[in-house]
């Protein structure tokens, strides 16, 4: 860079093509070497971005509820989901799957009552017999009577639907008019999934959804956030949580034997950041259990909930120490910089997540603003989990071309691109993040060594040992250049 | 910072600590030394800014039109308004001063016809004989007559209001959808004040306005971008360029002899970005020109227009190249990064400024995108101009906090808060952007120390020589040291 600056007058062509290369090598992927058939398919990525940016609606300028049905016809999201995109490395247990399929399966299945809050939120349960009624809500209806008297069960059904989901085809910005707001609605959606998908039979059935949407759209791997709770029979009985961890490897297995290029899921425990701390020593013991009778499929722990009304993780230090104090290595995969709140307690959790030698950070969205944890996170190859609808739809960012992570990606920061609620998104899989980065905040500039890239790393920052990430790294090859050779003009 | 990340193991509360006062020493003006007063200043300010921040409004998540009464209510403003802030250097010349002055005290002037364009704008003029109708206008009506007409003119003047400034007390969402629209409606405002503003006795006043405007929110000192256009008397008769900055020279003079501790005006010499090479051959030259027969108050040359739709810098590197090759050092300010179209041509004008040796950059929102280029102007101490409600309105950014600035923000990154066209954007002086910058992206975590080394900023980074510099901080400190004490608890 030095010599290339020194003693300027006129400007110089050579130079300024000198700098603008040197710009683009360092962008994340920005020193691949491309093949021929890459450098043709990289050409013709190009052409249909420059087209994709001409057009009046530019997507990742739009919230992604506008904008998802111009993203389904674009042919750059064709491309990308047909991609070999890695693992998807930031999705929790009970948004990985849409609820189009909760909705017209399990809520289709017998024994399945439904009531509605006072808020108008809506409740489900299970049951051999009549359930006992729910405080604050109206009385039980049994699904399959209701829809019996129905002529056409398309309202109903829609009706359920909006009430699991954040999506919406109103404006968002009218519906969901503040972060608290939509924080208190994604806590409800929350609160009527839940039972459903805590019913034993839903709850396999559910996973083994989200593993089909996932594979489906071309990710080998998961490393999913799990709360790992109790989950119940049709005569009100419940299981602990080593029977759920069970049920999750044993779908798992059920899964990777149909299809023998899945590579699996690996799961990071989680718990509500809302609780005290006894609670979360408590659970950061089961968490270290966990990891040694299942450590083949633990990967570590985290905390989930909203960080700016939650407690910081500092609050926690004690309970989060206790692995190291024992000599056990439980990984950490935490949850920081989800806000706008800068310099508050909260806008520290990405700094102590470090100090507490986190993993990876999930989400990461004030990084930026902090050249500390920042200069760490790089130095030490703390990646972080970049999920751009999941921050736009939480509104901490409008225009997805402004996303931070722009100027990480522009860096080559370690980072990974994830999809954290899917199904409360109205997306699917990987391939809508994936098209916000490339097309959004990568801008024009971006190309198909930085998608590359970015499903490299989606590996090389798993969870996985060098070794097996050796072996995933040579699958993932075979995916990349078939998918290559297919798609290069 | 490396003997702090050598060997986590239990975090250390005590290194945590030196991270954070690490990090904090790293942000603009981190590194200040305060006085006691200073320091109560501070106490002051920090708990102002933690109960505005709790505010279910928070002014800077907010578009500046919603926001701007509840800004004028904020004592983090009120004394952002007393504080000496030093100079504004980005500042437009037909946009400096409110559009009220220019309703009630120049349209009420005689001889002022107004027509009505096919688009609903308005257009302006002043004769002495009824003027030539203007294609595509309603005839000309005497606005004497007309007001004389009605009982109250408050209506007429509202409306005539709305045609010259953005501001809008309607929700902005709404009226302006998108960046293609409200840069449509911002050139109609400026055509529609242009037959205002280019009569002679009306520039004058309102130069004079716009100086006591600024001089008023405490600020000592502007660069004023000027087209410097033909100037009409009431008869029809023009004036040429050198009489226009003559009469620019007089008035500062004037009010700086009324006004002893204002300092003056500096003007960089600009033109639009839409004329074509030799135009812009032709501009260059008379910059040249104009430098050498003022050389005590031009400051340079720079472009105006919006960048997304005008030509790249580079597409004028022969014309912008010719100072060097006559010897002649004309400085240039130039407008780049103004656009969220990253990787594009347009986007590579930060580059391409800095390859021109730019003394300041005009904007620089995409900056943080654009390691290389970030780094030249770090480097080189190129300051960004940062014009965050600006920026707002023309929709390239939602919510202040996350402003790309904050990055810079963070890491002192050279940078000068201003205002671009506070008339245009319901503003005034300085005073509303450094609310937004201290209390927006600037985040809890941003101090006096910061806003001081903001005001200083605006003085070192000014077109001044070393010596004038001094001259100017030691006036400004003075005004500071009063502040300071008169506002300390
Ligand atoms: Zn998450
Ligand atoms: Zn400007």
């Amino acid at each position: 860079l030095c010599y290339l600056t020194g003693g300027l007058s006129i400007p110089d062509p050579r130079q300024r093509e000198a700098l603008i290369q040197l710009e683009a090598s360092m962008q994340t992927g920005g020193q691949m070497v491309l093949t021929d058939a890459e450098q043709r398919l990289d050409a013709l990525l190009f052409k249909m971005k420059r087209e994709e940016m001409a057009m009046a609606d530019f997507p990742p300028a739009m919230h992604f509820f506008k904008a998802r049905s111009l993203i389904r016809t674009s042919p750059i999201f064709q491309l990308l989901q047909k991609m070999p995109k890695g693992g998807a490395l930031h999705v929790h247990d009970f948004a990985m799957a849409s609820v189009e399929w909760l909705v017209k399966n399990a809520t289709y299945r017998p024994h399945c009552y439904m009531c509605v809050t006072d808020n108008q939120s809506i409740r489900f349960i299970f049951s051999s017999r009549w359930p006992k009624a729910l405080p604050h809500c109206s009385p039980w209806t049994l699904l399959e009577t209701l829809r019996a008297k129905m002529v056409n069960t398309t309202e109903l059904d829609n009706s359920i639907m909006g009430n699991l989901t954040l999506f919406t085809d109103q404006d968002p910005e009218t519906v969901y008019p503040s972060q608290d707001f939509i924080w208190g609605r994604f806590e409800q959606c929350f609160l009527a999934l839940w039972g459903l998908v805590t019913y034993a039979p839903v709850f396999r059935d559910y996973y083994y959804q989200g593993l089909t949407e996932f594979y489906t759209d071309n990710v080998m791997y998961l490393e999913l956030r799990v709360l790992l709770p109790e989950i119940y029979e049709l005569d009100g009985s419940t299981h602990d949580t080593a029977w759920t961890l069970k049920t999750y490897r044993d779908v798992t297995r059920q899964f990777t034997a149909e299809h023998p290029d899945f590579y699996g899921t690996r799961f990071i425990f989680t718990i509500h950041r809302g609780v005290n701390s006894s609670v979360m020593t408590g659970a950061v013991e089961q968490a270290m259990k966990l990891q040694k009778d299942f450590p083949d499929i633990i990967a570590g722990f985290d905390m989930v909930g909203r960080e700016d009304s939650g407690r910081p993780l500092w609050y926690f230090r004690d309970a989060l120490s206790l692995p190291v104090e024992r000599g056990v290595a439980l990984p950490f995969f935490f949850h920081a910089g989800e806000t706008d709140l800068e310099g508050t307690e909260v806008d520290q959790n990405m700094l102590d997540a470090l100090l507490l030698n986190t993993s990876r950070i999930g989400h990461g969205f004030a990084l930026v603003r902090h050249p500390v944890a920042k200069g760490l996170s790089r130095k030490r190859g703390v990646a972080m989990e970049v999920c751009p609808i999941s921050n736009q739809v939480m509104k901490l960012v409008k225009d997805l071309r402004n996303h931070p992570a722009a100027a990480l990606l522009a860096e080559n920061h370690p980072l990974v691109i994830s999809s954290d609620d899917p199904g409360m998104f109205g997306a699917s899989g990987l391939s809508y993040d994936f098209y916000e980065a490339f097309v959004g905040f990568g801008g024009i500039k971006s190309n198909i060594g930085t998608i590359k890239q970015l499903a490299i790393n989606s590996i090389r920052y798993s969870s996985f040992t060098p070794k097996q990430q050796e072996e995933v790294l040579a699958l993932w090859q075979r995916k990349w250049d078939t998918f290559v050779s297919e798609n290069a003009p």
